[in-house]
């Protein structure tokens, strides 16, 4: 029975059941936290061979010494690796230190400062610049923008993508320098950037002529069904709509190997990775070979790596079963959330009654459980309906995530009943 | 006999002498190379264990799984050694990823578009941003200012630091925002800077109220002599002089373990720690502790580095007296060069007749001898006196060193006799 059908006493009366089960909630005194896409200890063991890696003799990659200086491209014999998995060709592949997101912040700073090689003048120069932001999307994105002092302004993100009658409008403002987007398994929704959409991105027309696509394809191999998603081809797909050096791809193996011992990579067009190796060359004389190197002896080849993610998957898919089914049976019947089903990638997006978002989270503090702030998925934090939350289910073991999502269930009802009284 | 005794005819066969030994030279069609401050592989050697550490089950630090995200501060366990090593307090003391030149990158930019907590606006509103660059000084350091277009104004290095009265002239200057500084064994000359000098640095009054000192100690534990020479502590005297936010002091196992896979450390005031973290929390989730924790199990406590080093100079010391012995040998008697004797450090400086530096390089490129190009460890790469030339002792093997030094005193001495009869 959804509460919208409900009468004054019988909401009452739900009303009262959900504030008895929350404060049995609050009595249990959990400590529990699903905020953060992390991998649990069980995933980090997969990868426990790079504790040891590459080992004592094992330093030569063709002719170079990868414990010393220089190689700001990275080690090609790991690039080869991600160009086949990120259908990016090598030779426009870089492989960097630890964090995509790093990659992402230089090349924003850069393009501030200094201009992409179509710019104009540098981005700073201008009077404003403007960043689409598919919402809800990545906190860490929007908080780089926010630093740097980008607008952001939010489009509604879909379930092919963003909407792009949105999009479509604002690029005729020559500010509108960027988009951000998680093409695959989109954080935090799960969604799947469409062949159609990725296309018609590669050909829109835009007022800026150094519009830049920031692909972020941090799930690009991280499927939790059979289906395996391929992403779309963007860089092929901005190169034959004449706009080559539109697409900026970003991948890590952070949520591949060690969250905090990975590599990144970055992908673009020849001009633009000249333009990153440029300015790269200025703040290092290279990235870490060695980790490189110990990463291209763990994984191997394409198909290491696409088989060791079905060991994620096994570790990963009762987590997210498990969500959806304490969501399903919980809040299935009240007509109070909907949900996603994502088929890879790291979180699940909940939508609970407008207004009601900020209340749950606290809610759910007070009893313990940790959960990402409300509206942390939309530029500026500003949830415009207050009604999203984002579910982290892959570090917590699976006992606390139920226990977490038990409690988190309350939390959404009686809020949703509190709501319906108010 | 000093050549500017001889007659034009004893000239003339000197002259004639030299061009036979460089054709000789040239013929003998070497390929080598003393550039860069490269550790050689025997010194990479020294760190082998670096290559199958931390070990499979060796993943906790404290509390911390350090194979997962988080931690921007980075490990307190190798941080306190380094601490120690520096004379920093460990709380203020942040350790990162590869390369120290990617914090001070970092730094200069996040000062250039943020301004630091003490400036009164971000460094790139202001008119102009100028660096004072003691000279011969790091090519890099210079990079970075060009890079970014901040004025570079050379005083000379001495002995004992940069030429003091030329640095109380320029910092009447507002926009003097920084100096450069390599404070022990300096990159290229092998200076030390006094505590005399480090302390004037720490009181001067500066019209610039964000003025900062960018103290660049990469090589505080790198020693060639029994000396061992204690660097000033510089965030000590800045503090006591009222300037606790003046210094920025930069350093890296780079030259210690891994040249291509160490450890970054950054130290300053609490004040400049905050603000550092702050923006360094928008570029990544954290550093590589898992690189940080395979450090602090290999070199133990800051005893445990100095053992190291001990190691480094057994194969280090010997290719520095080679240098010394063969530019004795060689150039001595010809009153054509002086040459540093550094206590530590990687480079030896070679100054030879003004405007005949540029020629030697040339000369000696195309005898297969390549040297840092001349004029390289100054600003915008131009040495007024075209005197100077960075030696790199470290990278060839003893005996390949030894052959680079013969050509290239042939080459000084041919490059003198040529000017000397133009």
């Amino acid at each position: 029975m959804t509460i919208d059908t409900l009468s004054r006493a019988d909401l009452q009366e739900f009303h009262d059941h959900q504030r008895q089960a929350y404060d049995a909630l609050k009595q249990a005194g959990l400590s529990l936290d699903i905020t953060r896409g992390k991998p649990s200890a069980e995933q980090l063991d997969l990868s426990t061979e790079l504790l040891t890696l590459p080992g004592a003799d094992d330093y030569r990659a063709g002719g170079v010494d990868v414990r010393n200086y220089g190689g700001n491209t990275g080690l090609p014999e790991l690039r080869s690796i991600f160009a086949e998995l990120l259908s990016v060709p090598v030779e426009q592949l870089v492989a960097g230190d630890n964090a995509s997101l790093s990659l992402m912040h230089d090349t924003i700073l850069w393009s501030l400062v200094h201009g992409n090689p179509d710019s104009p003048r540098p981005w700073a120069a201008e009077e404003k610049v403007t960043f689409i932001c598919p919402s809800p999307g990545y906190d860490r994105h929007f908080a780089i923008c926010e630093h740097y002092g980008i607008d952001m302004v939010a489009v509604d993100m879909l379930d092919d993508g963003p909407d792009m009658a949105a999009v479509r409008e604002l690029v005729k403002d020559p500010s509108v320098k960027g988009i951000w987007l998680v093409p695959t398994y989109s954080n935090p929704t799960g969604a799947v950037i469409s062949e159609a959409v990725a296309a018609e991105l590669a050909a829109l027309e835009t007022a800026a002529p150094d519009f830049r696509i920031f692909w972020d394809n941090a799930y690009a191999v991280h499927h939790l069904t059979d289906e395996q998603v391929k992403t779309a081809d963007i860089l092929g797909l901005c190169a034959s709509s004449g706009h080559p050096d539109r697409p900026l791809i970003y991948a890590s193996t952070s949520k591949i190997t060690l969250a905090g011992a990975g590599v990144s990579f970055f992908g673009s067009s020849p001009a633009n990775i000249a333009w990153y190796l440029g300015h790269a060359a200025v703040r290092a004389i290279g990235p870490d070979k060695v980790n490189q190197w110990r990463h291209a002896r763990f994984l191997r080849d394409a198909e290491g790596v696409l088989a060791h993610m079905e060991r994620h998957r096994e570790i990963l898919g009762p987590k997210f079963a498990a969500v959806d089914e304490i969501l399903s049976a919980r809040l299935g019947d009240h007509g109070v959330a909907t949900w996603t089903q994502p088929r890879g990638g790291y979180f699940v997006s909940l939508d609970v009654p407008d207004g009601t978002a900020a209340r749950v989270v606290q809610l759910a503090k007070e009893a313990g459980i940790a959960l990402t702030p409300a509206g942390a998925a939309f530029p500026y934090g500003q949830d415009p309906r207050d009604r999203h939350i984002r579910i982290a289910p892959s570090f917590p073991p699976l006992e606390e995530l139920r226990a977490a999502m038990e409690g988190l269930c309350t939390c959404v009802l009686l809020a949703a009943a509190e709501k319906a009284l108010a």
